[in-house]
């Protein structure tokens, strides 16, 4: 495709764009397909021959679209916001025009120098310590895979130079709550720890992590010749926004010699309101941390922030050195393919910087506490109204709850609640993602898409309460 | 930003982006940015304040273009080609500008179903029978460690349930040959097999892996008691593209149940070339492989395709299923998040999807015999020139090659070749990158940017030559 060519269709394309985000609210949130529908609909060989991209964009609206889950719909409470602020979109754009790659310093200086400088933007934005440096990753899998590494190779005194894992005889061990995300259990298991040396901790009411719980997980491997090595808490917990004790946390850590790993991947964009970081209070006592960029705060996605405070542990772990990487300014730049698992790079600074840009730390701020009140509006409703209840803490945006008709209970409670979320979804208004909470299912409502504003949440409150009474 | 105001900058970024590709020719391959330059020119902190995306423009043309170097550019001979066609980038704005995510099939199903569809389309394009799944990774490097740590599960019956590799009495033992790439080691160290059981199998004189000596380190492993496990085979390795012999190599690890993955991250684009295939004959032996779309078949970065033959395996060794992602139809469909290591998911196949379409499979085969044939070439000119040696076998399109001025050798004759390598680059009129090949650095020409023709490599043959004169 020439350069002509490609100013035609891009032009095409970018008001393609614009009208969806425009016209997303019309279409039904979650998709209707059926498992099998889209690939039906599709050629099961690549054509022979170019095909003009007009075919592509008919595809688009006939196939593509009707099969997508609209994550920037206003009625999109599912999971958790993924938003891509059409600022951020277009600093993705120009990373993907200008293909450039990130192999090492001199394989494009303006990659590395701006990822250093959004990276530490960030930073001050949430208000961590200068002692800390940050890196972008895909997602807090990755980041947190790299961090249980990290961890395990600073306890075994970088086990990795020699027989690995393998060559340990007394085995390593991870904690985290039973509240952590799905991605820190299998991390452990990834990097080689193995099920048996990972410890659920203990939480409390609020589904916070407890400390004496850990304290006591720790001494109890000790007394079996374990080594613990690593304890992940979060800030923000998937299911329901608890926050583990991180100062408290932090202390056991230091005492047993743990690395601790902050999993905040949703909630440290909350960070950027000062009054919400007692949330993480104790932080600067943690190893490392994750924070989504591309979560809440808007950065198209993949903008996973990985922060350490002992950067040059990190490139031990990380690095490789083959001639083909050597330049001669190696010794005065960041490398950083050094910093994690892949060795190519986008550019992946240009969407938090133009999204940081455009928008102004005080743009992001209000739109953080607009859907901080909205959750907490919600809450007002659902605490008021008779047969709902409100299951868990809403430090955040998101509130857990259930509708609760007098003699229901156990699994029959569990069917009316699937079924009224699987209505409200269903009817092509709101997304609802259900998930069990002290056994029992619930309703996870995660307020914060972009265009949410307060009449869509008061819509979908008249909504679950008429899809609930049946 | 509005989707009115996107539109207008994102006009206007389209423009920005053709006039860029139109004009890159014009500009110095490698920038002349020196460490720090671009970071001094950038402020320390966030703004307050929104800033108009005018302010963007602005400091794109003033300091980020002339602090990249630039990979789409006719000049571009470094590392591998890293294609961004323009159709794959419009695939990629697409993707960025919707917006969803594939944590779950049903979070889109178009997502899931068009990547089974389009990577089963580059399947059949390179030959693969239809016995292999594929799912889209990030990076070789992120392929590379998923199947080191499938293999490891595989050798050890799922030792991730247990102790992990801390429960394993005999150790694992993972065999590559000394000119695979960086990223093999690597994955070895992260999932925790550790250097002392990392083997560095014998090359040819052709630089190609020895299965008599593959099958020797084998032999010597289990006699010391330990475990092989893997072998990673490389088809076009990083510095001249050597080919190890895939079917003899997959005899081997038959015999003795290992794990075999190819690394085909660069030369794979080239197997769309049915008269290319004799170069991985023996793949179907093969457990695993990876090809990376976004190198010289131009989709845009990060295009990483990672086929198996036991998609079971894999989805056992990286499954996990909280409440808070399981949906009613998920026995009937794939869940793309259990291929590999990041639970969120870009919506990656739009970009090969357009790639494909727009160029045709004849079209992508034009271009890809284009370079060969200009590497050909340039391999004729080289060698018919005095004092100038080809130093590999020429398979694809990279040439491996070097100076040798009568009375140089040793370090004298690596200081000539970064001498008038270096010169070359510093010209602004091609990038090329050295590499030490038998002790000795030698000089890469990596031929396959998009733009690069005949009169291009005729160019750099001219200048190759007059800065060697000194």
């Amino acid at each position: 495709m020439t350069p002509e060519e490609f100013r035609r269709a891009g032009h095409r394309l970018v008001d393609w764009i614009a009208d969806y985000r425009a016209g997303v609210a019309e279409l039904p949130v979650m998709s209707r397909s059926e498992p099998g529908s889209v690939r039906a609909q599709l050629p099961a060989s690549p054509p022979e021959s170019p095909e003009p991209f007009d075919a592509i964009f008919r595809d688009l609206d006939a196939i593509v679209v009707p099969g997508l889950s609209h994550w920037q719909h206003p009625g999109f409470y599912g999971y958790f916001p993924s938003n891509g602020e059409l600022s951020s979109v277009l600093g993705d754009y120009l990373s993907t025009g200008l293909g450039v790659l990130g192999l090492s310093w001199q394989s494009s200086p303006a990659l590395s120098e701006l990822e250093e400088v959004v990276t530490d933007w960030l930073r001050q934005m949430v208000g961590l310590s200068p002692s800390w440096s940050g890196v972008i990753q895909d997602t807090a899998s990755t980041s947190t895979l790299v961090a249980l590494i990290c961890a395990r190779e600073r306890t075994s005194d970088y086990s990795l130079a020699r027989g690995g894992l393998q060559g340990e005889a007394r085995p390593l061990v991870v904690y985290a709550s039973g509240h952590s995300h799905s991605s820190v259990e299998k991390a452990a298991l990834l990097a080689g720890f193995g099920r048996a040396n990972v410890r659920s901790v203990a939480t409390d009411a609020a589904y916070a992590m407890r400390p004496d719980a850990l304290a006591a997980a720790i001494r109890a491997d000790l007394d079996g010749g374990r080594r613990p090595c690593a304890v992940v808490a979060t800030t923000g917990s998937t299911t329901s926004t608890a926050l583990d004790p991180i100062a408290a946390i932090a202390a056991v850590a230091r005492e047993r010699g743990l690395w601790l790993h902050v999993d905040a991947a949703m909630a440290g964009s909350a960070m950027v309101l000062p009054e919400c970081r007692w949330m993480w209070e104790g932080i600067e006592g943690a190893d490392s941390l994750v924070l989504n960029a591309h979560k809440w705060l808007g950065a198209a996605f993949d903008c996973s922030l990985y922060y350490v405070r002992d950067p040059q542990h990190l490139v031990r772990v990380m690095s490789t050195n083959p001639s083909y990487l050597q330049s001669a300014v190696d010794s005065r730049v960041k490398n950083l393919r050094d910093w994690g698992i892949p060795l190519g790079r986008r550019f992946r600074a240009l969407k938090l910087w133009c999204l940081i840009r455009e928008q102004g730390v005080a743009g992001l701020q209000r739109r953080l506490r607009r859907d901080m009140d909205n959750a907490r509006w919600l809450e007002g409703e659902v605490r008021r109204a008779p047969h709902w209840r409100v299951l868990a803490p809403v430090p955040l945006q998101t509130l857990c709850l259930r509708h609760e008709p007098r003699g229901l209970d156990g699994e029959a409670l569990d069917r009316h609640t699937l079924a009224w979320a699987e209505r409200v979804t269903r009817s092509g208004a709101a997304y609802l993602t259900p998930a069990i909470l002290d056994g029992r299912w619930m309703v996870r409502v995660s307020v914060g898409a972009l265009t949410t504003e307060r009449a869509e949440v008061a819509g979908l409150w008249e909504l679950m309460r008429r899809e609930a009474a049946g």
